[in-house]
This record gives structure tokens, C-alpha cells and sequence, in this order.
């Protein structure tokens, strides 16, 4: 059944639960789910709320209209998504193939609503992967003089096939402001290790050298400060010392796929809400 | 902080949380939270709304009549709790003394807020713990034959202590409907096993001969059919084929003791609502 | 590294790891890893041994008649593998494509050193996977009626193949002693629930009526009784009230995905042994 | 059943499984387990084995300078624990219990096979907790200016109560090297959260601030760099953006508790080595 979903955020006050679920009772609404969180410290609030689209009384510029209006008599920041428009996904990979399939495997069995019209890398290495698929594969190689001209390149890509989200499925190179200011919120990188646990390069080799008793992913959103983004997800696993780097590899692998098909699953049926360096995620039970 | 907390389920319909919110609204509440479900399948809908006691503008009797009223057109069951009158438990135990060490543990350190006044046990062995925190202990022995005056002696001594939730935290006999029927909803037991695994005696033993890979335990309402009544909480911890049924009695220690602790705690911060054979837990987040 | 392993099972007595670890020294082998259990109820010793096969010093052949004279003195039942000549799969399937897929990727990825020279199939939906990998396909359609014959074609295919393993990757058909007895302790299964919870069909439904906190996946070596056989392996992840039975089936593939990847991984790198109804498996650090 | 355990370290090479287990098995010894690792990178070589008690054929003694000689050929590094002498544990306290409560109420049901024969604090607070259990309870306040003496004082305490390893069971000073160098790799230290993530001060309100989806704790050796210690044993939970440090505050201690009970409970069971920066321990299994 196709929803509608609205995401809302604003100082906290009294009635604004009941002053929004009765706009929409007042068009005719029913009210399928709705999850609130109000933060203690700095008492704003955030709202997720999800209408059947069979409901909708006239037409999508309407309800977003007079939404607009009702929201800004109370300060609320919002958006609202359609589940039968389904997003749109850039996936960027270098070498690696375990997170690229993952993805495309879950979108193929249903369990991922969402559209992969691309694949980019800067290695050909992974365009067997994408052919298996037949989707489209662009490999921009990148060096330290021509990262701005193949930056360009890449936000010229993410135009051309209206991309709604940008999915670094260990995509092993740092994004620029240039890509990274105007994409804040929608780009998702997997990190292979339990943030901020081994920050930077190298995490699962730094984990065998401090002997940790297990080993983590983090899925966070891509700011300008590497691995400092807001969380959306984590997992980790237990290991022992007789795992060598190579086998944490191997085994955290697993992780990377899981935490990253997680993130992108939240994203894509619009349970997140970025607060500062915070993610609020409305997971936690049925879609 | 203190709060009141609504328990509500009734039929599904459009505006349950636009009504029910503006209720409070229109009485002045600040509504601290509100966590619905409506199963799909008999669409049954499920509420828990959390409101700031000091908002109250009357009398309790007041806000109850009044809710009464507005609760009858909608053919809702619903129950109120206020945070500032603490649930009285009565701890049932037979030898083992972990779970009782954990509860007891757990409110002193004010993590289980509740009131613990009296430990009731078919046995001695634990008078010294219930000696050490100074709480009453009563020794109802049984045997098949003085099954039903021990069980009205128990009754008696809920009675006496105004309990309000029964906690069977190891206790090693099992309640006949004569206790099981006027209590339902109210006794929480912990089972030894991942139910609906090795339903019935010596779980330990039995994973121990299927070989099964982990263990666990499972918190239940306890209804007249032996663990079969309405799941509340559960979790499971890996073994190995070179663990003895006294290690996993050992391991399966910890498992139990923490979800018993984790039922016990949703049941006093009113997070639970059963719905036949299931529970709905209310929990995930902020209490 | 290429190596040598021997699993080795006998009545318990002294001097068993001192004894055999001596022949293999006495013969120039370095013990790359050796673990033994010894069961304390019926007083059986299981052992796993782990030679560099580049100390091998005369023929296989010849090591193999040295230490089958050796082991019948000591009542031993043994194997020995050698690494660099690696096992080969047949998987069967029906319908579902998480599973095949993830011991495709798994073995492209070289996590899973063996062969899969064949898939096989009582339906033809998942051809075209096999295709992507260029792997044959062959679609056994199975009746009630034609259960003999089919299964004659299917002993046929293992033959001809020289399958070592038998993985049902979810294969929906029940395998008669046709199959099973020749094949025993070769044929791993992947069951979609927590064993022994949930035995038989539709076990997500039933975890959905039972109102379970979590839901878990086991793989298990085949015998003649459905879901009765030895445990290699179980996970669990955790539900809630929200989840419908389709999102607990969604939530399991993962689950099934990685319980049935490290039960084959564990067999193809010849950690497993069966005793009676359960499975000594020398897992749980370096292969 | 008691036993002997023989931990060892020494440079790889051949036979040393084979010579090691014949030495004992020559002098006739049933050989209990045996657990080795050879670390892949040194070609450093560990071993742990257990040995029934009642084979000891002459005194302890006469097996300890045997094996000496034996050892000293070899360039082994080793120690011999015997399970009939406990070993003694000195409980570091400050203000909070739950740590101190879990480690004697394991004690006291068996599971810890020890001797707790002091608890030392820097505050008053947990006397009561050490009356119940009637254990002598010293309370050694300490400021900037008197931090010396009172590491006299204490190692003096540790002297006379003959302790064997120190638990800093929520202990809430750090060590100089006065006391930690003598006690190297005897001083267990439980941190509240998952290192090498938030090391020093508040973990919790920096998971808080940094948006974390789990959190844990580590129990590790004490050395003169703070939080920088071998690692015994981790674990995590998960959480949520709801949780406030506060609540993060308690799941935690849940964590820690578990956390340094297994760390306490390998070590009392002399299942861990140390390696550099790395703990080698040969838990997993039976003890």
C-alpha cells in the first residue's frame, strides 16, 4: 500500500502532536504510524508520520501547500516523500564487490525500494559486477591533479541521472567540499570499523595490533571531516586473537554489508532525521 | 519527573491519535511521549501516551471520570498509572539465588523503580539473602498434597502486602488457576530456554543433547497453560560443543537474570500490553 | 599455505595427543594447529590436526598407509584433506536466490575456497543466476509421483559431477534415505528457525503467532528425521511486536545467508565432526 | 576434579606439542586440554595445559624443577598454577556496587572459583556492601598530596592479605607506577566503554555527543598508559538516539558487570597470556 511520509522537525511545545495528526484527521487522513522524539537538552522536536496515499483528498501540491502553511505558524522544518516514487540511488565502489552486490542483490529481491541507475568507481575493475546487473557503469579515475576535474565529472553524473542519494559502497577515496557541501545529508559512506573506534585508513590492521575482542562497521552520513558524520548504524562481531588482520577482513565484511544495507534501507523508506552530529532513526519496527 | 501513563487499545479507526492527543491538549498536557500500534491483521490498535504529572489540572478522580467518558465512545480498554506511586512486586523464589540478587540489586541501585515488600519461597534456603536488605520472607512449603492450602496462603499474603505484580524469579512450582486466574496479566515468569524451545524440565540438559549452538531464556506472563503465556522479553548467548550442561546452566545464568530484569522493568514503567498470545512491549527507546 | 588436516576420533585413553603428535614430528611435520575435545560422558576424544603439507616427505599415499597403522592400533576412525585440492559443492535450490547467491559471491570472493561445479533444482526460476556465474543448471521437477525417479537423477548428478557436498540452499523438497543414507554427514541443510523451536513449515508465520523477541536460523547436517540432525550452526536476531511475518522472513534471509555460509565454511575447511546427535566443530579462530 | 595448568610462551619450532605432551605423558599424566597459538608474525608459540591433579606421581615440587630443565631447553617462558589453591583477589572499589556485587554473589554461587579477602576503597560508601558479605573493607582516601602514602598503604594491604591478582572493580584512581609496575599484568581494570573508543573521562555522555548506536565496555591489564592495556574481554549493546547518558549510563553497567566477570573468571581459570599489546586467551571452550 503506497504511503505518504512526512518528516518534521521544530522547537518543542505543547499540542504539536495533536494539533498535526489532526490536520491530517481534518483531510481525511488515517494515520498509519507515528514515532516522536523530543531531545531533553535542547528540547526540539522531531516527528515522523506516515498517511495512507489512497487518503490524499486533492492533489500532492495541495496537501504540500497547505502543510507548508499550518508548518510555518510553528517554526517545523519538514519534508515529504511519496513511497510510490521510489528514490534514487548512486552507488560508488572501488575495488571491493561484497557491498556493491549486497546492495544489488537486496533491490533485486524487493527488500530495497529504491532505483540503482549507476554505478561509478574509479577503477574498471567492478564493471563486470555492473554488467551482471546491466546497469549503466562510469569509471572516472581520479588522481591528486585531476580530483576537481573528476569531482565535476561526478556531479555532472549524479545530474544527469537525477539522483536522490549517493551510497559509497567502499568507494576508497576522500570526497571534496565541492561534492560533499551541496550532497550534506545524502551521501552515505560505510566505515570498516565500530566509529569512533579507528578513525582514518587501515582500521582492521589497527585492530589486530590493539588486540580488540571484536570488531565493527559504522554506516554514517559524509560530512567535511572524515568519519565524523552522524551515525545512522553499527554492528560488530566477536573475533579472538587468533585472527589475523586478513581474517578481520573477511570477517568484518560481513558487518560492512549488513550495517550499510541497513543505512540505506532507513534512508530510503525516510526514518531518518539528522540533529548536529546526531541521527535520530525511526527503525525500530515495521516500515 | 513524574508522569502519567495511558495504556489504551480499542478497534482500529481513522483519528484515535488526533482525538486522543487533543483530549490532553485541550487539558492543558504536555504530551512527553506516544508510541501506537495497530496490528494489521485485526486491526487492533495499541497506545501508550506518557504526560508531565505537573501539568495535571485537577484531581486524578477528575482526569479518569473524564477519560472514561471520552474512552466509552470509542470503545477503548484503557488503564492509567501515575510515576509517583511505585508498583509493589512480591519476588517468588525456590534455591537459586541469582535472579533474586539481580532484582533486588537493581532496585537498590535505583534502576527498578518499585517497591519490593515481601519474598515468598517453597523453601528456606534464601532467607539470608531477603535477611541481608531487610525485607520479609515467608516459607510456604508444599507438597502434592497441601498444594491448594499453600496457594491460599499465598493469595493471602499478596493480599496482605497490596501487590501489584508477581514475580516468579526462579520459582520451581507451578501456579494452579486458582492463583494463575485472579492474578493474569500480573505474574511474570522467567523460563530457562529460548521458548518455544525445550518448553517443560531441564532445558540445560536437553540443548546440551540436541547440540544446540546457543543458549537462552525467555520472560512470560504466566497463564494456566506451562509456558505458553505471552512472551516479553528474551535473549540468547553462544555455547560450543565443549560446554557441560553445568556450564550452560552456569552461562544461562546471566542470560536469565537480565531478562527477567528487562520484563520486570518494562512491566513497571508500563510499556506492556498483551494482545492474546503476544505482547506488545512498548519499549526500545527512552522510558 | 597448503596443509594437511586429519580428523581423528577414538575412545579416550592417555597419551593421545602425545602419541600422535609425535608421528607426525618423528616425520618432520610442523603442527600448524591442533585442538582436541574429549567428551567427559562417554569418554570419546575427537581431534583436528594441522600439518604444512610442504614437509610432506614421501607420497600421500605413503603417509596415509603409515598412519592408518598407526590409528588401528589406537581404535581411531580418521580422514585426512589436503588443501590444495578443494571440495566441490553441489547446490540445490528452489525458488529463493539469498542463499545460492551468497555462497556464489562468498566463494568469487575467496572467502569459501572450494569448487561448485553444479546447481541443481526442482524449479527453473533460478536459472539465470546460475547463468551470471556460468555455472550448469539442472531442473529435477519433482511430483509426488515421479519423488523416485527424480531423486535417481539427482544421485545420478553427484556422481557425475564428483560432488563431495551437498548444500540444500534452501531446496524445498524433503530428500527420502534414497539420498540421505548414502550421503550422510554430507548434506548440510539451512532451516529457517531457531532448532528444535519451530521444527517442520512455515516457521516465520508461527514465530509471528508465538509473539517471539527474537528469530534465528540453523544449518544442520541432514539425517532421515526432518530437522533432526546435527546442529553445525544457529544465529539469532532480534524482533519486535511491529515486525509482520514477511519483515521476520526478510529479517531471516540475512540471518539464514550467514548461518549456512560459515556451516559450509566449516566443512569445506574440515572443522566439523558428528557425534551422535551433535557436532564437535574446531571452529572459532584461525582455520 | 583438580587439576594442573601449565602456561607457556616461547619461540616456534617443531615438536613442541609432541615433546611437551610426551614429557607429562611420560610421567603419567592424562592430558585434560591443550589449547596452542603460534602468532603467525613473530613465530611466537603459547600453549595451556591441564593436567588431572590425582596423576601426579611425586611432589609438586619434583614435577615444577623437571619441567624447569625441560623448559630451559627449549627457551620457554612458563607458569604452573594448581586448581586446589584459589586465588586471591583484591576488590578495588570507589562509590558504585554494581561491579563489586555481581564479582562476590559470583563468588558466592560457585561460578568464580576464588578468594576475596579484602575490598580496599578510596571512599566510605561501599562499607555496607562488604559487611553483608563480611569481608574486611579499608578505606584509603587519597588527594593530591597524600596520593604516595596511600599507594604505601595499599600495596602494603595487598601484601598481608597475600593477594594474588587486584580488581579495579570501578575503581576511580588511576595507578602510578609505584603500584602498577610490581604488579604488571596482576591488576585487571574494567573501562566503561568500547576501547579504543572514548578512552579517559565520560565515555558515556561522548557516546551521547557523538550519536553512537551501541555502546560497551572493556576489561583490561593495567600498564602505566591509561586505558592502554592488553584487552581481556569486550562487549556492546545496543542503543538508541533516545537513550540520554543517563540511560546509557545503566545499560552500561549491565555490560561492565559481564564483562569483568569473564575477565576475572579466564584469569582465576589462568587462561590468559600476554602478548605485547595482545591478550592471548584461551577461553571458548571449557575451562
Amino acid at each position: 500500500m503506497s504511503a505518504i511520509i512526512f518528516l518534521i522537525d521544530c522547537p518543542d511545545r505543547k499540542g504539536l502532536v495533536a494539533s498535526t495528526s489532526s490536520f491530517f484527521y481534518e483531510r481525511g487522513f488515517n494515520l498509519l504510524h507515528c514515532q516522536q522524539y523530543a531531545d531533553p537538552r535542547d528540547h526540539h522536536f522531531y516527528m515522523r508520520m506516515k498517511l495512507s496515499l489512497e487518503d490524499l483528498p486533492g492533489s500532492r501540491k495541495q496537501l504540500e501547500d497547505e502543510f507548508g502553511e499550518f508548518a510555518s505558524g510553528l517554526d517545523m522544518r519538514w519534508s515529504v516523500r511519496y513511497t510510490d516514487r521510489m528514490e534514487r540511488l548512486a552507488l560508488l565502489v572501488t575495488r571491493e564487490s561484497h557491498c556493491l552486490y549486497d546492495l544489488l542483490l537486496r533491490k533485486e529481491e524487493g527488500e530495497l525500494r529504491c532505483e540503482i541507475p549507476v554505478i561509478i568507481s574509479n577503477h574498471p575493475t567492478l564493471e563486470g559486477v555492473a554488467d551482471r546487473f546491466r546497469i549503466p557503469f562510469h569509471c572516472l579515475p581520479v588522481t591528486a591533479g585531476t580530483r576537481t576535474d573528476q569531482e565535476e565529472q561526478l556531479l555532472g553524473l549524479l545530474r544527469r541521472y537525477h539522483i536522490d542519494l549517493v551510497v559509497l559502497a567502499r568507494y576508497m577515496q576522500i570526497l571534496s567540499p565541492t561534492v560533499v557541501d551541496p550532497w550534506r545529508g545524502r551521501i552515505i559512506n560505510i566505515h570498516h570499523a565500530f566509529l569512533p573506534a579507528f578513525q582514518g585508513g587501515n582500521p582492521y590492521e589497527r585492530a589486530y595490533e590493539r588486540g580488540v575482542k571484536m570488531i565493527g562497521a559504522t554506516a554514517h552520513f559524509v560530512t567535511e571531516e572524515l568519519d565524523e558524520g552522524p551515525i545512522i548504524e553499527q554492528d560488530v562481531e566477536r573475533v579472538n586473537h587468533e585472527h589475523t588482520p586478513e581474517e578481520l577482513r573477511r570477517i568484518g565484511r560481513d558487518i560492512e554489508r549488513i550495517v550499510l544495507a541497513r543505512a540505506v534501507k532507513a534512508y530510503v523508506e525516510h526514518q531518518l532525521l539528522v540533529s548536529g552530529r546526531r541521527t535520530i532513526s525511526f527503525t525500530g519496527g515495521a516500515s
